[in-house]
């Protein structure tokens, strides 16, 4: 809840279907699944024997396709959708994906989840010799890297255009007569590989959205692949040489769907480990375990029976969006507060209550929700944290712009514990976050990316070295030793 | 979630405030905390120095009110609103509450939450003497009444009305010089008084609307009561001589939110009783209890700790609407259904789960839930019912209409259970539900109305005596000692 | 272009169709050529084999019927429509016509067409036994009237109604059986009949709506007369003894579409022959004539003709709509007058220039074209009005609400001219307008109401009595002998 | 009429202000008065201390911003727009211009009125070095072509581009320090220049987009001209050498507002000459003359004045928009059409009538309007054209797309008139366009583009030379000297 409504967005969420005639709406299907990952704009592209087509707008999916029309126009047996977080400033419809360039030599479609490290300095070399941008993402770079590259083939000119570009990307193109999937070398980002029952093949940020087209789940797209669909089947190719896993670890703790699986492990699963865990590391006598909706209610099932606590429902999100121009006065805007989260007061009222949330970003929320909890007559309340700190801003696809914004960059827990006015405040270990996804890879962390938790990153910063170096302290720079 | 995609509808809510400047945006913010009792149609009436402003219009409040301009408009420091679910068939405008009307001596608004027994008598009565309605509910009857009492006091023309019409309704109405909330001599539907810090008054359906106003909460208005508030404060008086409570048991089965509580009980903890006493009546052997979300998620965490087996999130719902018109074809149909609830393969599969649902309207929804499961590789799928079977219709306000629609009026528990391909399937008892709910009222079912499952109606049926006594068998009939 | 810019608004447009399968699409093309009588709601209600559906909204036909859906769902053989001017503060759908009324004997509708002058009084003693209003309009009387008489068939009991309202109206009415058109005694609104070439029969306002359906004209329903249309054809009875022609002149003037006939009479001609008599009447030494478009181009012609002047293009309209929220500051303000009108300086450059205009209401955008005009060039600016001067307020049905509005009732015509900054300005006389529409009926001013040029009522005035002798001056009093 | 009717379609309309503090209101006032040159899609770009931003989407310009929020976010002292004709397949809103470009040197907006002859070729080969284009329209070639120039400043590279493209096309270009207009060597499109009394520069296609801001007009920009404009003024250079005028003879015909003067000729008074040149050329005996309103009301005077003849308004145009879903039946569609157009029976009947009108493009709107005429009872009905016969196709920014679409590529003018039902057709000899246009230019047809009359192109073809030859007659090919 806290990385929800303080600002912790994803940034976007793939789909693409090859081989069904209801491609269009397959896709439309999928991107719903995924539209936690994105609710800021929302495109499909179609591949109708050879000739894409294309229709995108801003909002949600279902504000974008109000109109069975705009489906209906989109045919073909082929399609690959996007749903896109769009960051302050560029909200408007000429950054939403799928991209759909048209060359004399055919169409294409590019669609892209994550962030690049080197997008600036390729974007840049490339104006300076004659490149043309239509929007501020860095996207379209991987387009330009593909029609200037001099290899022969396709395939080849695109994989020289993924070993050009470094950070965080999961791909989607679509071709006239294939559909291509990419990931980075680090595997930043989930992408699954699925089949329907008439054989189509479906990709897919996450497992969920396989489910919701009955597709039945083949693989996981590995760091450095690329995975190339036609009407033959499907063929993977490792692009790149040097790869190591690091997922993104937010997936498990935030991002991702409860009934996802990621590399094979549950989601919903690995959090109530890590709320397991977290009662193990950080226990305290109390009455009651409560979950702030929805994202939190799996920490808070295994917090609760690891502590043999019972788990109440002592918060209540409203399922229902209120409109945020009802602008209230300074005096209503607290009420305003309560239009998305109520506290029960005929269960928290004399209790002591261990609150279990995802992730504090700025403290404000947390901070509220102690608030709203005491007002509704709670004793103690106790809040748990079931992830670590956040104090490094992610540069893969993580929408966590500044350090400056992260509570816990600049106080201690318990100065945050104060701020947020708790009776005691613990996290989540970084070793019991690894420990409870479990992925055992051999691989730093167990193959997830804890950069936002200790600022050990992964890839160099490209781009983003300067600023971060500039935002951390003597300290820090000291510890992390890849800066040394 | 049976209840929910089955067609189990509330048909509506009230709030009122009375001596707050910003009334109207409070009154949004009651609706918008009511929003669950009706989606259909939203309004609000306000009351600026004795002049009515209103505003009105289909859909969800944040669909009607898109502007904040709307809001703006209704000036005054008193307000009443409504939020409607329409039966089909009525969708217009219309229809939609609180009706404003205007006379020569004062403007009048008034709003409705329940179903009169009476009114279409009432209503040809009057429409052969010169009435003429502008809608097709029954709400105008009132007002009618009212206008062609003689009266001499507004007062003792409302009372006289409010003992004219018969059946299920909580009043609220709006004058130049005050507010009035009325309930039926059975207390239906809840209603319940509340104060703001300055002093100003709530009328509210729910006290979760209280609570988003920081309201704090007075008492709940009683059966045959009216309550009047004016600028003096409030006085509530007795209006009818036999009153004898019976609350809506689908309140605390389904319709309130959990944070409500209902005369002193708080609606989760009667859920989460009501899940515990199931697993005492109904145990069976299994791995993991799963809830339906969301409206199942108390009664699975009782039947999970009185079980003592773990309670797992085994289905998810999409938070996100999806668009109907996205019309599947046939094969596609099936996975529109996923669109709103899937089932956790990560979770459930190769396990025996037991599933707590609120109720079985229909059938379809359950047996899409256990197909769900199934696919998801679940080895055994028990349903648990956390309410006893729906077999009668409701007259008092829910929209159960046909007796011939509810699968357990003609099949028997076994039935329904190979209908919806369960390994087991089991309901909870009247007296179980009536001991967890435990208002403990000196009244035949502890003060509920549980007449939708065992046809004990507390009123005459009136307009509807006809027609229920053609629905029903006639071991139904004999057994039904008030029809004797 | 002054009426239209200066508020002079006609109420209403109807329009009825009975025996044809495509009622609804033919009202709503009707419709569609009525809609200069008003622009700020509209509604149908078709006839399904006695059962009324209804659908009306605000804003113009094509935003209101803005989805083919709503014309299909319209169903019926019968249908009849309204297009509304609504009077500022009463823009709620509410007041949209046609009214639906259900009763337990069967639906009916009603639209409108006037202004009733006993509407309050009639009201006001309804609604002291009992009557209940849903509008604001006084429409709604006619149908408590019905409802409450004590004649035996409908018919009796709407000759009854007819008898008791005074005032301007033309109604039209659907009933399971019939439809029905009725007009006030004196016909101070036009109302055709027509014929379908399937035989269906066509009610409207104007006959430019019998046109738009390839309806033939019939006859023109006079004053005083009631029409029943059902499946055996259509009867005509009177329904009232003492009948005399007074149509509203400003139809001629203004209001009607140029193509439109009335008793006969085509508008454009009539125009064309008060534009020649405005020549004869006040001539002028100038280099050409200048209509301003569209409603005075009719005017000019005629003037030009006579005259033996060229007639220029000399102001030209903008086709498209500007949006008025294009809030311009007090410079930019004057620019957006200038998107709705433009002079060409390529034809009044240094020329003398005699503009008609159909008529003068507060002289603000009189004032506007005769600077306009001086900007472009114009050496002399000559104006003149194709109508008498407007100084009296209008109780039938025309929105010219307060006589201290109309700047004739202040000031002299000199005294008009100086504030117009006009070299000269002319009226046409009330005998030019008389005999220039040429209805030569036996009845005051040859059966054309002229109250609005000189306070000559044709009625009493009912609710209005006393505030209009209140308006006028001592010397208007013992003028108008009515008051004598 | 006819050809707004029948699809000849301007391309687009242009705007731009340099040094006024509400540069971009000023732009829609502008682009308000340019609606009629395009109505699918409209856009701005405004300049604030050189940032550029941007809005732009499909439909008419109150459609486009029909918020104020969206003008108020343009800041900034100048600002470009655009209104555009979109063909048909292209209605996304990626093609809408501005185009809005953004480097690491600057951002840069871009709006195009015209087409080019070679934008196929250019696009093919920039494509195969790396360019990447994100609309169908050959617009983006220039910027394409300015940023792979090897020139050292901006306006040696935009010289450069300029003379690469070949064709018609007005340019508009915004950059953070200027705003650049280009007009093509042929001047096929006007440019006009003005100043405001603040002394800021106003650009635009038309000068009846001048007058609307109350700019005074400095000059027409001539045929290969450039006008450089920013904070120290303005200068104009000659980019081309080898110039020769050639505008649009449609512009005087149909497209430009009546109101407007291009090249120090009033339309107005232009098409009032072709009219009285008309009678002169094919005078008819008849009763009266009518206009098919309202482009071509000015030739109707033109030729009642020189004929004597009366100038009748026999038919009247609905000035509402109606829905083109509202889908008639085969029965109703001939209805449809009268919803556009009203013949007046009580002008026309039993009247021999000479109908003055624009053009004749496919025919099938000048059959219908005879339709009209006789069946309201027209004795005869004489067609008269005010330009010549349409007979090949545009390349210059006209949609004409296909030879095959016009009637006069095909048939004789006494087919066509057989065609269209008339007793007499005739149409406007060139020598008789070109004498009453009156440019007096020292060049072929006194400066006008006559091409879709006679075949004569005053440029070559480029993208279209292979298409245009094999779509005429063998007679043609001989007869047009260019081939040869």
């Amino acid at each position: 809840m806290s990385a929800e409504l303080e600002g912790l967005h994803e940034e976007c969420g793939i789909f693409g279907v090859w081989g069904h005639p209801d491609a269009a709406r397959l896709t439309y299907f999928g991107l719903h699944a995924l539209q936690h990952r994105g609710q800021e704009g929302a495109g499909i592209v179609s591949n109708d024997n050879g000739e894409l087509h294309g229709y995108r707008g801003l909002g949600l999916l279902s504000q974008v396709f109000n109109d069975n029309s705009q489906i209906e126009r989109l045919k073909g047996n082929a399609a690959i959708g996007h749903v896109r977080y769009a960051t302050s400033g560029s909200g408007t419809v000429d950054n939403i994906q799928p991209f759909l360039f048209r060359f004399y030599d055919g169409d294409f479609a590019l669609a892209h989840n994550g962030n690049l490290t080197n997008g600036r300095q390729l974007r840049r070399v490339l104006e300076e010799t004659g490149g043309i941008y239509h929007s501020n993402s860095d996207t379209e770079v991987l387009m330009h890297l593909i029609r200037r590259s001099s290899k022969r083939t396709f395939i080849e000119q695109l994989k020289e255009a993924l070993n050009t570009v470094h950070g965080g990307f999961a791909y989607m193109l679509m071709k006239n007569d294939c559909m291509i999937g990419a990931l980075d070398p680090n595997g930043f980002r989930p992408l699954s590989l699925g089949q329907m029952t008439n054989g189509a093949y479906v990709l897919a940020s996450e497992t969920c959205a396989l489910d919701i087209v009955s597709a039945r789940f083949i693989r996981d797209i590995q760091p450095g692949e690329l995975i190339i669909i036609n009407d033959d089947g499907y063929t993977i190719e490792k692009y790149a040489d040097n790869t190591q896993k690091a997922i993104c670890s937010m997936e498990f703790i935030y991002f991702a769907r409860p009934d996802s699986n990621i590399y094979g492990v549950n989601v919903h699963s690995a959090r109530k480990r890590a709320g397991a865990r977290l009662a193990q590391e950080s226990p305290v006598e109390a009455d009651m375990v409560i979950g702030v909706p929805n994202s939190s209610l799996s920490a808070a099932a295994g917090y609760a029976e690891a502590s043999g606590l019972p788990n109440e429902m002592g918060l209540v999100k409203n399922q229902y969006v209120a409109r945020t121009f009802i602008q209230p006065t300074q005096e209503l805007r607290e009420q305003g507060v309560r239009m998305k989260l109520s506290a029960v007061r005929g269960v928290v009222e004399g209790k002591r209550v261990i609150v279990i949330d995802d992730s504090i970003v700025r403290g404000t929320t947390s901070r509220r929700i102690v608030q709203l909890l005491k007002e509704a007559g709670a004793a103690e309340v106790h809040m748990r944290i079931a992830s670590p700190p956040l104090r490094y801003p992610c540069y893969y696809g993580i929408d966590i712009s500044r350090t400056s914004e992260l509570i816990a960059a600049h106080k201690s827990v318990q100065e945050i514990c104060e701020f947020i006015g708790a009776d005691s405040l613990a996290y989540l270990s970084i070793d019991g976050l690894v420990e409870t996804v479990g992925l055992q890879e051999d691989a730093p962390y167990g193959g997830l990316c804890v950069a936002y938790f200790n600022g050990d990153y992964p890839t160099s910063l490209g781009d983003y070295e300067k600023e971060f170096l500039e935002s951390i302290t003597p300290e820090d720079k000291e510890r992390l030793t890849r800066f040394a």
